[in-house]
């Protein structure tokens, strides 16, 4: 044990996300309380949510129970609660319901949700994707789409049902094309009598000039190919400037689309006004090169509510290895701290690699020292996913939906859940 | 081939539960066209659905498209869609939205959901158990009482949320008290810090005077001592008169309980108001012998929407080998009539055995030639249930689930999902 000088220290996380479980885990041992406070009962491996959203993956598979985590770990409270506020000079969180928590270091880990670029009535018609639900509301859409289909007898319905908008083309983006194009080319096809689903129209629409544009332009350009390849419609260049439960509008161009899907703007939650400290564009804080809010010795602010730049000063991206260097970096801070050792020093992203698949055969990599597109790609992409999922009872079972998919090319969670059993129209 | 007398004879099956699949399952090579007509889209292995509700297995485990298992029967088209009307002299099946389907055979399998015995405002509070909806509903109810127990400081409020009430203790009231008491007493108490989660209360109530009334009282005296061995308090004689989001009456006496769960009554679906035929207590048609509805020759009525009656007069049980046993008899109907040959004679049911688990390592199985109970009930009872899973890839899945949980005593789907992040007060 290092030398303990604090007694009870108070640490309060809010956020069960990568940067929050990392810190949590590497305060083992340390002389503090934890308490660990999220919305949410689960923490979610949004890396592969996407394919919950396209029936290959079922929920459970990537999500588990924050407070199973820390069952050895006595000294950590979980708490299943939403925070409203906090009060930095008091050192009080403010829980909704009217419950306090005091805290002696504070840290939000609080993520961010989709953005519209101040079109937040797009939302019901062209969800986006960082909850559970949203993933599998997309997957009822895009499922009732096809059963829509073939209960239609009007071509131009039919037509405006068989096309599925996807808006934004990074990872995310590019991810639910790939699927979406591989269900309607080669799940479905066999299985319905009035429509042919190998004629379903995947528009991906990306106002930049090219996708996956965080990659290099050679592994973009193979993955833009990939993408027709396998059928989609890759608009670049244009931005979406209206959404309805009828179509999109693709610069000045409406296209019929009874499904759109949001993979587009990102928005910091709320941490920034909570704290009253300046915050970017996207609401993210703006932290010193400790990761604390300005002026509050006592909070941190990690992960994708944070605005944090890098050496260079581009800004660090919003994917979870940084969020979880962020969490380990905010641990060592007070560790060195409390046992009264230096500060370890400002904090420094070291980026890792950049990973995107594209289907269920090609990817590409770039780890910067080397960069790998198609099939290896595609099994290097599988396996890190597979390693980075927590414990071995679901890195199994994802391995074994993947696999059985791989070898029948049937996807496992094919289901219409929820009470919306038909789309509003 | 059989001799084919009629050709393009319309067969319209509504409902994709255990007795309308096989019933278009035996139909495969007859001289049909078949229409399948589900308002979901997936089959749902309902033997399993209360492990759903209960954290042990994920939605999609137990439940599969239902068009997937005709890919390779162009003849039977299926569709997503509400029968809401049956027009038996114009031959047509009404759809929601105004569409009308034309028949020369209709088979109604429409099923049951739960009944509140004229107490339909008990619903909300008491959530029923058949879809799978209801049993994430449930799981997130009884997982959300732990979470605001382990929040709440009122000590008799945490003793109300931590109290579980099941109504009705047939099989999958006895399923859901063994598990719900499993998980408080072994998977939770190391994940709380400021409740003792073996403490809660786990109440079974039964109107009748013994607990799984269809086994012999051998088997249930011994299923009744199972349970309290469980810690579960079993309630016999005396019926619930009252539910409140407060707690239940039983008899004359009022429990504080935060969370109900109905699993006593059932209704049949409106199958008979369709028809205008006449039915029993519960709202099941009450068939001839050959499962026709009375005085509708092209109209059969199978499982858990039937009222059948076995040879010695008692009824035929609600539950799968029924409903597949009835759907086999229909298909070999029509295999008759229109191959010219002599119709099967009447409906027989063969009682093939009655099986209930209470908990993890114990269960009854009554087969009439031989009865079981104990561990080596419980591991029949497994196994047979795997083996009646569709497909393998799914067998493989909750074999590999169960597993799990059998080493590790940790659940797989413990989610809190759906938009009521928190429960109405």
């Amino acid at each position: 044990m290092r030398g303990v000088v604090v007694q009870d220290h108070h640490v309060v996380v809010v956020g069960g996300g990568f940067g929050g479980l990392q810190l949590v885990n590497d305060l083992k041992g340390a002389p503090v309380r934890i308490t660990l406070i999220d919305r949410r009962n689960h923490h979610l491996f949004q890396p592969l949510l996407y394919q919950v959203a396209t029936t290959l993956l079922a929920t459970s598979e990537i999500a588990w129970p924050i407070r199973s985590f820390f069952r050895d770990r006595p000294e950590v409270t979980t708490l299943l609660a939403e925070v409203v506020g906090v009060d930095s000079q008091a050192h009080v969180v403010m829980l909704k319901g009217g419950t306090t928590i005091a805290y002696d270091t504070l840290v939000l880990a609080t993520g961010a949700t989709h953005a519209y670029f101040g079109h937040d009535e797009w939302e019901p018609v062209a969800p986006g994707l960082k909850t559970l639900e949203d993933a599998t509301t997309i997957r009822r859409r895009v499922l009732l789409a096809f059963e829509q289909a073939e209960l239609e007898s009007d071509p131009a319905i039919r037509d405006a049902l068989l096309t599925f908008t996807i808006v934004g083309a990074g990872p995310t983006g590019v991810e639910l094309a790939g699927i979406i194009a591989e269900l309607a080319r080669t799940t479905l096809p066999k299985e319905f009598r009035n429509i042919d689903t190998t004629k379903a129209r995947i528009i991906l629409v990306e106002a930049g000039p090219r996708v996956l544009a965080s990659f290099d332009q050679v592994l973009s350009s193979y993955a833009h190919k990939a993408l027709e390849k396998l059928g989609i419609e890759v608009r670049t260049g244009k931005p979406v400037t209206s959404c309805t439960a009828e179509g999109v509008t693709i610069g000045e161009t409406f296209v019929p689309s009874r499904t759109i899907v949001w993979a587009a703007g990102v928005q910091a939650s709320p941490a920034a006004a909570w704290l009253g400290a300046p915050s970017d564009r996207a609401g993210r804080v703006v932290v010193d090169k400790e990761l604390r809010a300005p002026g509050k010795a006592d909070v941190f602010v990690i992960g994708d509510t944070a605005a944090v730049m890098r050496d260079d000063g581009s800004p660090v991206p919003g994917i979870a290895p940084a969020a979880k260097q962020q969490g380990a970096y905010v641990a060592k801070v007070i560790w060195a701290k409390l046992s009264g050792q230096p500060a370890p020093g400002p904090f420094h992203y070291r980026h890792q690699g950049s990973l995107a698949t594209i289907g269920k055969s090609a990817a590409i990599i770039d780890f910067g020292w080397i960069k790998l597109r198609g099939w290896l790609a595609w099994w290097v992409w599988g396996l890190a996913h597979i390693y980075f999922l927590i414990g071995v009872r679901w890195r199994i079972a994802v391995a074994w939906s993947w696999l059985w998919i791989y070898i029948s090319r049937q996807h496992s969670a094919r289901l219409i859940t929820q009470r919306e059993t038909m789309r509003e129209e």
